[in-house]
């Protein structure tokens, strides 16, 4: 551990450090079917569908949110990183184990349906954990904190959709309860670039430390190297 | 609510209070397979076996404790009554997920086993729960405290297997969290009689109140006729 | 409840719905001595200081959301709501007992220290409740869901500092816990005004409804003379 | 670390392995003024008092457990070890926070009464830590999950009153949640011996290891001594 900052040295530099890979996991949020799939994208495309006003929203979840976030996944499994999905599911057909406020929204993934699985070209490989919930953070909705302490996990790094909601609480708790987070910023989307933009900021620097796929790969890759040399 | 004994009335008179049906749920611990089948009751009835010792066990969970859930649960049903079901199973087939107290003791039931079923005499029926667990207590390995919430339960009915470890600590548990808990005595089974008597005396009258099978499905036919009346 | 609107209702409906005094508690988050005294305020008023920066923040504080806090709470006491109160504060002197989180932002205010005691002008007044906290997030960080579920409290109404911090994390985490929140702007305040802007209006809506403080105690004070008459 | 058993060595040897000082806190539960006093004795000893069925409980204390608790956390001290005080204490006066259980007990000790100190001889010293609780189980009822993982905390050693009840609950309750346990047996005591002595031995090997005062402050000065030398 030579040369890691103090826990309380200037500038949150701690929380900047880089991961661990055996006590490190990935946790994908809310990528599945029933929030993206190809005719959502179709609807999207269309002009005066309801999805229109999304479009940007699912375009980025197409061409920039699942590249990235399959990417990111093939590199921490070669590095041996435990690859965790959650993702919105009852417990039941009619969705009455639900947090009230999933009912008030109306939102109910039945248990076993097709909208509740993870979206195929991001989905779990082999034995790796899914973790279904019906509330907006992971923490609060599930016994997530119990599962990584089994799996002796320190280190978290998530994304998903979207960004303010689901990925912002799973942060904010993460974070409370001592995991080091780092967010992938262009793993993850929100309904609009602002909301986006302000979530990613307002976690940044306060929450957990913020970095591209492309700067988290290579940091996988580098301490990968290092193990082997 | 005419009637009801105040809550702090002399020896916890409120305690002893009946259910609330429609804010009920019967939860069943660890009734699976992998605990009791035809097999382990055949070698269990074979002297010489590892399981000889424990056909005392064996054969009351055979002839006493599933007939009494079975006829427990149905009469909940009718009442319109939620039953739950928890059973020992991990998130994945390595068990990398278990507490680290069942990794000690090599306890590990692969996700999806048949090991991991709750036994069909008195599994599951139409849309009710079953929530995995991977420890003894199941408040302490899950979010049922959360979905018990979601449902609006107040009143628990605990019973299954074994008294003085699982479903103890789920009474003890659900009795801290402001659950009014009832322990079914004869719908419980433990390696030894002397350790079923010695829990379920050290639980009753201080975390839950004691019942048969007979008086509780007594209670639950009364708050039925007096509903429909 | 005649005239209250389905869970399901259209729009959220049912998170709009008017409080049930008693089974309400308000909440108020941080506003203590460390964060905000006469001192910091001469100084943020101060040129060249480095609370100057933030004079805007002080300002609102101290002309604001002070006298909103006290007049919003001095209602809810006449019809008998409940007041919480949360500050950070260790439970130790060297903090060794706070969250990763806060070592790492050099963030410690020793037990019964003056910093961690709520402000004066709207602390707790008779056997009102206050809970230290050593993290962002009260529900993270302490026992008050278990607090709250004791004391019968479904409806909480949060307020305080900062509003996109731990004002934000205590909204989010309620509403996933089933409690219906409404949090009261004018009675919150952030570093900035875009980040107050960003928070209140992201919250609005999806996890909890807002209002006025004038709106709030309007409300507190018709359904007061509601149970009167 | 070499020489230590497996996780999943036989007969739970990974279980009963000698603590980590770093990683290990002391944790004394329910030793409060109000449970025991010279007054308590006293009438303990005076035949027809409503405490004198219960005299060898109170001797037991008095001659046993507060003697071998005092010795045992000096020992820790010495070696660095935290000790940790959990008192049945209210946030309030009245106790509406209290759990339901103790309310229907009538257990309530106000915030700051001199009953819910914990007794002199065996009390906190300096900077200790002091969690207070309404319930029988401290994991259930207080936040010292988080506290634990936030000091590092990986091995408990468990003791107080009453063996059968607040102590086993916390035994269950740690054991589950991933912390090794050790209960120092004639730290303990019960208002029966046979209570105790079940209790002891339900626990032993599933899930504490358990050790008595002697042993255990020979493991802590054998360890202090490796680490000097």
């Amino acid at each position: 551990m030579a040369g890691l900052p103090a826990i309380d040295a200037p500038r949150g530099a701690y929380r900047e450090r880089a991961i661990v890979p055996a006590r490190t996991a990935l946790l994908n949020v809310d990528m599945q079917n029933g929030e993206f799939n190809a005719q959502i994208l179709a609807r999207a495309r269309m002009p005066g569908t309801p999805e229109a006003p999304k479009r940007a929203f699912y375009e980025r979840i197409d061409s920039v949110v699942i590249p990235n976030q399959a990417r990111l996944q093939e590199a921490a499994r070669t590095a041996g990183i435990e690859v965790i999905f959650t993702v919105l599911e009852s417990l039941t057909q009619d969705g009455r184990d639900r947090s009230l406020d999933h009912k008030i929204s109306g939102l109910n993934f039945p248990k076993g349906c097709w909208e509740a699985k993870v979206i195929e070209a991001v989905g779990p490989r082999g034995d790796e954990i899914v973790i279904p919930k019906t509330a907006s953070g992971i923490f609060n909705a599930t016994n997530i904190e119990y599962v990584l302490r089994n799996l002796g996990v320190e280190f978290l790094v998530i994304y998903g959709v979207v960004t303010d909601q689901c990925v912002e609480s799973a942060i904010r708790d993460a974070a409370d309860r001592g995991f080091l987070v780092t967010q992938i910023e262009d793993c993850c989307a929100a309904e609009t670039p602002e909301n986006h933009i302000a979530s990613i900021e307002s976690m940044n620097g306060h929450y957990c430390r913020t970095r591209s796929t492309d700067a988290m790969i290579a940091e996988i890759e580098r301490l990968l190297k290092q193990r082997l040399s």
